[in-house]
């Protein structure tokens, strides 16, 4: 009998304004976010953990309210009150690491396609081949504004730029065949010129002809990550993308966006087994059931009605004194349609609200609480049984994991549920070899694991 | 009696294409100058030598000749062939080591204002305040092409669009008080947005309306760094810098520029003492004076005058075949005034072609040794004395150590220079304790240096 194929794992990072509205509440939080020890110490805890990447979401500007004001962020540490520039995060932690993955979040919409292909390059070569890029375009005016433009442009303009902007990049990072370094001491030839090009249309809007100024990458180009949930965000993963962040309303969901996408990316002409879909999960685990249902208890009593109603009220631009808490939640996202910019964001929200009949009230303390993502809670062997469920039932690749507190939910998971996963044959033993000097070859590894000898 | 002024040091990287041509030839030179462990290793070196800074320059295209071509740039390995971004490098130095600063050059041209200074921001909390930013403006269309535009601005309006884009950056660094982040977990706010602004001139020109996601970092603003040697140039490092990196003709041509900018920094109503200028060296340090001459020799050895030649042609934008090598230099530079976009550069290059009546064969000939940067060579106390005489003098207040072949000339310069510099009382005593906390800390201590006890 073949071995199972392996979990992609990802380890989502962003201190102190996590998913968990309370994070930065809670007592067992860190509050050492700034520093770059504190994110070495956690990607050690990643390796450690078998974990393929370590993943900083990212944003451009302090989220607004419905009447332009970022104080409310500020004021309660919404999500993205702060917001490190992850490149300088990732680069740091590939100074003093050795395999996690570093996933990057840069937009395609602001910045010259030169500078984001440049940056992923140094970044390949200095992690020798870790990088991965999450690609996203932006969705608030706040965003915009900070980068200079008006107001952030359509949905279709952002994905046309974000198609020209990855091409040109991709093009940029191959400039330099794969040989064209020679370092020939003796011949006075350093690169050979005949083997390093420019973009073929150099003429096009936001093109830049390169050849860029550094060699080809160990991985060629970043494993490119993924997360819009739109049909033209779907779109653009089956053209793009090699790892998917799906955050759906569970295993049913997950499967079915997993169906969609890999029937895309098929129609692409594309493998499929290339796209790999990793579901959001918020795991809270401890050693017993009971252990974990405390920690759980625990989260759950730092988040008060009021605060989750105001964040509710931020992130779908409403006026939170005009909230009627006990409205069906549904009727409430229907009139605020394309608050938060992101469609398959919202979709997911009104799935749930529909399938739960979810009051305003109890939208709001599940959005502080979780952001709808599913939060399996239970010992080591009760989440690994639930991924392994996911996994078995083609519902997800891998998952993406969001810790509630940091850095002690990765902790728990590393400690109780990762034993699991490996006796399961879902994670390589510990210790164990891999063949593959990339990150996308460690992940490719997983599609066709070794027996274990 | 007081204690000498300490001498600021600054170490220059940029592997493997440095200022001495033929470096990547050198069987001396390392050839591991693309993975995060090899600027580690070079800035644990640094960091042992008392140097404050490790600097690293930058450009945005490989460089091209008078055609527009890049072939011989990259056949040659000429400087600027190769280039990862300096962030990306100095960020993975900040993860992995805890004293040395990080000057990283960024060009105000091209970016938005919120990406600089989030990014500069972001470097300056992971490192715990050890950030300097050398602010460039971009000198060739190549690196304009690359970014989006079509040919490179006038320098009136690079000027005109670096005070603008350094004012703000500094004002969105700025946009948290010192005591904005409050984190009172009982009271529930996080940040008090009374304390957080938006920056003042939200509507003009590349504006960001801020603020920025980030909460005032250690430095409030990065040590500020130029080397612009026009009379633009002078008036900008007037108003701005702290720290100017000159590359002059000698001890004579550096006091001049120094006296010059500590007026100008006067006029403008600074304490010219908040103004460091460091002269530029190649210095070749050994064991003894002989030793010092035959690494000379070496890197002399490998300069071939058909690729100094080429390579002379290729930074003034002429054709190597119509070069008459036995001409005056200086009429040569004339006929070729503006090719390189720095007239600083350029003034420089004709007073030391006029001074010592070169021709173009040895113009091109010191170009591919040193760029006619001083390369005081001997002994280690040798170098001290001469690096004192110019400190006596008031030519300099401190070095940008510009190293012929890595780590090898840092290593030679550490191992026989630094110690004889700290027994003449110049750099801090080996293991002393810092009071500072800050890379503008410590570079303020160096003014007026505690007594040894």
């Amino acid at each position: 009998m073949p071995e199972p194929r392996q979990l992609a794992l990802v380890g989502m990072v962003n201190p102190p304004t996590q998913r968990y509205a309370a994070a930065w509440r809670h007592p067992d939080s860190s509050r050492d976010w700034l520093r770059a020890s504190s994110y070495v110490g956690i990607a050690r805890l990643l390796e450690r953990g078998g974990f393929d990447l370590m993943f900083l979401p990212d944003a451009l500007a302090v989220p607004e309210d419905a009447l332009g004001d970022a104080a409310t962020t500020l004021a309660s540490g919404g999500k993205g009150a702060v917001t490190l520039d992850p490149i300088t995060v990732l680069s740091a932690v590939a100074g003093a690491t050795s395999s996690i993955g570093l996933g990057a979040t840069v937009s395609t919409s602001f910045l010259p396609p030169y500078a984001i292909a440049r940056t992923l390059a140094s970044l390949d070569h200095l992690s020798e081949g870790r990088v991965a890029w999450n690609i996203v375009t932006s969705t608030t005016d706040a965003e915009a504004r900070n980068m200079g433009l008006e107001r952030i442009p359509s949905k279709a303009w952002r994905y046309d730029r974000a198609d020209r902007v990855v091409t040109q990049v991709l093009q940029l990072m191959r400039s330099w065949d794969a040989d064209a370094l020679v370092q020939d001491a003796h011949g006075g030839v350093f690169a050979e010129p005949g083997l390093v090009s420019r973009t073929p249309a150099p003429r096009e809007h936001a093109a830049a002809p390169g050849p860029l100024s550094l060699p080809r990458s160990p991985q060629g180009h970043p494993v490119l990550m993924q997360a819009g949930a739109s049909q033209r965000g779907m779109e653009f993963a089956a053209k793009w993308a090699e790892l998917v962040f799906v955050a759906s309303d569970g295993l049913e969901g997950n499967r079915a966006v997993r169906a969609e996408l890999r029937e895309r990316a098929r129609l692409a002409g594309r493998d499929p087994d290339e796209l790999r879909v990793c579901a959001a999960i918020q795991p809270i685990a401890g050693s017993t059931n009971i252990d974990a249902e405390r920690t759980k208890a625990s989260l759950l009593a730092r988040i008060d009605e009021e605060s989750a109603v105001r964040s509710l009220a931020r992130l779908m631009h409403a006026d939170p004194e005009a909230m009627h808490l006990d409205e069906s939640a549904g009727a409430f996202l229907a009139r605020h349609r394309g608050a938060t910019g992101s469609d398959g964001f919202e979709d997911m929200l009104a799935a749930v609200c529909a399938r739960d009949a979810l009051t305003v009230r109890e939208l709001a303390l599940r959005q502080s609480f979780d952001q709808l993502t599913p939060s399996p809670t239970g010992s080591g062997a009760e989440i690994a049984e639930e991924l392994c469920e996911w996994h078995d039932a083609g519902a997800a690749d891998g998952f993406v994991v969001t810790p509630a507190i940091l850095p002690r939910s990765f902790e728990d998971f590393v400690e109780h549920v990762v034993p699991e996963l490996r006796r399961r044959g879902r994670l390589p033993a510990e210790g164990a070899q891999s063949f593959a000097s990339t990150l996308r070859g460690r992940l490719t590894e997983k599609l066709s694991p070794a027996s274990p000898s």
